[in-house]
C-alpha cells in the first residue's frame, strides 16, 4: 500500500498535552484550570431543555448568544463570532488571514495552539522569549518585520498568570503598525482583578486591528461544552464566518453558554472563590518556602525545587493532580488550578509532604 | 485604519447557505435531512447525565465513542476519529494532507464543503460534472492527474440521493493510482437499502487508502449536537490527531453518540417511517406528475416546472420549508427530506396546489 505523505508543516506538530484526568474517584484535578463548582446551574437547566430539539442542526451565527454577549460587552452582535471553544476561533484566524510565508510573533513557552494554527495555514512562526517569565511587549514589538501579519499575546498569561497592563499594551500598541493583526487570547480575563488589566474591548470600539479572544470554558466552566469567542470589528470578523465550518458551535453550547452570561450568582461565587483560593495559596506557600507567581488568572505558577515531572508523581500518588511545566518549557515549575478550599488544602498538604 | 487582507483562497469562498428554519409555530421544515422523530431518547438521557460535568475538558480522544464505533463497524478504535461533524474531519483531512497547489477532484453540484476546505488549504479544485445528477466515477478517475492528492466522493449523493454501488466503487478503485486518497462521505448511507450499496469499510479492513466518513446528524437525529467520525487504516488515521483541535467533540456529543449507538428500536424505527415515506412520496408524486429520482438517502430529489426558488416561497406559504436547489446548481429541483407520515402529506398537499 502506498504511503499518502503528510503536509511538511504537520511533520513539526507535536502532539498537544492535556491534563490528566482522574481515573480513580476522591482524585482532586487541579491540572486543567476548571471551575471547581462546575458549571451554572442555569446552564445545566437550559441544556435540558434543549436536547429534545438536536435533531435541528444549530443556528450557523450564534445569532442570541451574540447578541446576549453583545449587551454585556457594549458591542454589536457584528463585533462577535463564536466558535468550537476559542482555539477554534484561532484556527479560522488563521485560516482566513495567514497566508503562507506570513510571519506569526509568538511568545514561546505558552499556549501551543497559536503554533499549531500557525502551521497548520503555513505562516512562519517567530518566536520570542519571555521575560521573568512574562510577556515581553517590547521584544515582541521589536520582533515586527514587514512580513508580520499576526502577533498572538495571552493576558493573563497561560502558564504564568501574569499580566501586562493597560498601559503597557497601549505602548505596545504605538510601535506595532497598524497593519499587523493583534489577537489579544483572554481565556482567564474574568478572573483578573487587577485595576490595571487593559481594557481590550475598549480597542474593539475605536475601530483597532485587535481580536479579543474570550472562553466559556474557565470562568464559567463550560470547558466540556465547546464555546469560545472572538470580538473585533465588523470588518475583521466577517470574513471569519466564510472560512468557519458552518455549525461549529453546536446547539447545546449555544443554550448553555447564554444562560451562564445570567447567572449572577454563580459568576459572584466563582470570584470569591478564586480570591480567598489565591489568599491561602500565596500563605501556605509563602510557609512551605515555594517560590511562586503573584496569578491574574485561576492558577498559580509554584517553582519547584525537584523536576517538576517528579512532583507530578508524587502529588498523583497523594490523589492531586496539577500540571508539570516540562511541556510548556518550565522543567521546575508546576501550575495549580484554585480549587475549591477543601481541595487547595489537599494540593497543600501533599506539598508539603513531598 | 488599515486593512487587513484575508487571504487570496478566502476571496473565492461563497457563504454557506443553510435551510431554513422555522420562525412560525406549526411550519414543517423539510429542508435540512433532519430526522423527524427528534434524537434518540437514550441520547438525550445521556446528555442530562453527562451536563452536570461540563466543566471538565472532553476526552481529546473521544475514546468511549471510537470504542463504540470500532465494536459496531468492526474495525480497532485506531481506524477511527471523530469530529465536531463529518464537516470538522474533511477539514482535518484537508489540513493534514493538501498542500498548496494539489490537485483535488470533488463532482459539481454536490455538498459544498469539499470546496471550502481544499481552498482553505490552497488545493487546487478540479470540478467533474455529474452525469444524470448522479457522480461520473468514470469521469472523476478520468480527471486523476500525477498531482492528484484526493478525491471526495459523496455516496448516497446529496442533493440526488443516488449511489454508486459496490460493483462501480471497485471498477473506479482499480482505474484510480494508489497513492490518491480516496474520501468517501457516506453521511446518509444508513439509510441506503439497495444491497449493490458498497461497503466501504471493507476497503479500509484491506488497509486501502480510503477514508470512510460518517455522522450522527442525520440518521441518529443529532444534527445539532455535531458528531461525525472518519473510519482509515491506522497510518492516515495518526497524523490527523495532530492536526485536529484538541477538544473538537465536546461532552454532550461523546456521551448522546455513544448513546445512540444502542437505541435498535430508534433505528428501526427511523429506517421504517423513511422506506414508508418513499413509498408515499413517489406514489403521490407519480400522481401529480413531477419527476423524480429514487433515493438511498431521507430526502427526494423533486424536478420542477416552476423556478425552484418560486415552488420555495410557494411551499414556504402554505407552511412547508424545503430546500430549493439553485444554490446546488439546479434551478429547477428541490430536496425534499422525508419527514412522519403527517409531514409528508403536509408537503404534498402543499405541492399539489402550487
Amino acid at each position: 500500500m502506498s504511503d499518502i505523505p503528510i503536509r511538511k508543516e504537520v511533520e513539526a506538530i507535536k502532539d498537544y498535552i492535556p491534563g490528566k484526568n482522574p481515573t480513580e474517584p476522591g482524585v482532586v484535578k487541579l491540572a486543567s484550570n476548571e471551575n471547581p463548582f462546575g458549571p451554572s446551574p442555569k446552564s445545566v437547566k437550559a441544556i435540558g431543555e434543549e436536547a429534545g430539539r438536536l435533531q435541528i442542526y444549530p443556528d450557523q451565527k450564534s445569532t442570541r448568544l451574540r447578541e446576549a454577549l453583545a449587551g454585556k460587552l457594549g458591542v454589536g452582535p457584528e463585533n462577535i463570532i463564536c466558535g468550537n471553544g476559542s482555539d477554534d476561533i484561532m484556527q479560522v484566524i488563521a485560516s482566513t488571514y495567514i497566508e503562507p510565508g506570513d510571519e506569526v510573533i509568538v511568545s514561546k513557552n505558552t499556549f501551543s495552539l497559536y503554533e499549531l494554527v500557525t502551521r497548520l495555514f503555513g505562516g512562519k512562526l517567530v518566536l520570542v522569549d519571555l521575560k521573568e517569565a512574562a510577556l515581553d511587549l517590547a521584544a515582541l514589538a521589536g520582533a515586527v518585520t514587514k512580513k508580520t501579519k499576526v502577533i498572538f499575546l495571552t493576558n493573563p498569561n497561560n502558564p504564568t498568570g501574569t499580566i501586562f497592563t493597560a498601559a503597557e499594551f497601549a505602548a505596545f500598541k504605538k510601535k506595532v503598525p497598524d497593519n499587523v493583526l493583534v489577537v489579544v487570547d483572554e481565556a482567564y480575563a474574568e478572573f483578573a482583578e487587577n485595576p490595571d488589566f487593559p481594557n481590550s474591548i475598549n480597542y474593539v470600539k475605536e475601530g483597532r486591528n485587535v481580536i479579543v479572544l474570550r472562553t466559556f470554558s474557565k470562568f464559567f466552566g463550560l470547558a466540556g461544552l465547546r464555546v469560545g469567542y472572538g470580538v473585533a470589528r465588523p470588518e475583521l470578523i466577517a470574513p471569519m464566518f466564510r472560512t468557519k465550518m458552518p455549525f461549529n458551535v453546536n446547539r447545546l453550547a449555544q443554550a448553555g453558554a447564554a444562560a451562564a452570561l445570567d447567572d449572577d450568582d454563580f459568576m459572584a461565587k466563582t470570584l470569591q472563590n478564586n480570591g480567598a483560593g489565591k489568599d491561602l495559596l500565596y500563605a501556605e506557600l509563602d510557609k512551605l518556602g515555594y517560590k511562586y507567581k503573584k496569578t491574574e488568572a485561576n492558577f498559580v505558577f509554584v517553582s519547584t525545587v525537584k523536576p517538576a515531572d517528579e512532583v507530578f508523581l508524587e502529588l498523583m500518588k497523594k490523589g492531586v493532580i496539577i500540571r508539570p511545566l516540562t511541556s510548556f518549557g518550565f522543567p521546575n515549575a508546576i501550575r495549580v488550578s484554585i480549587g475549591t478550599p477543601e481541595q487547595n488544602k489537599k494540593f497543600l498538604a501533599a506539598l508539603a509532604s513531598c
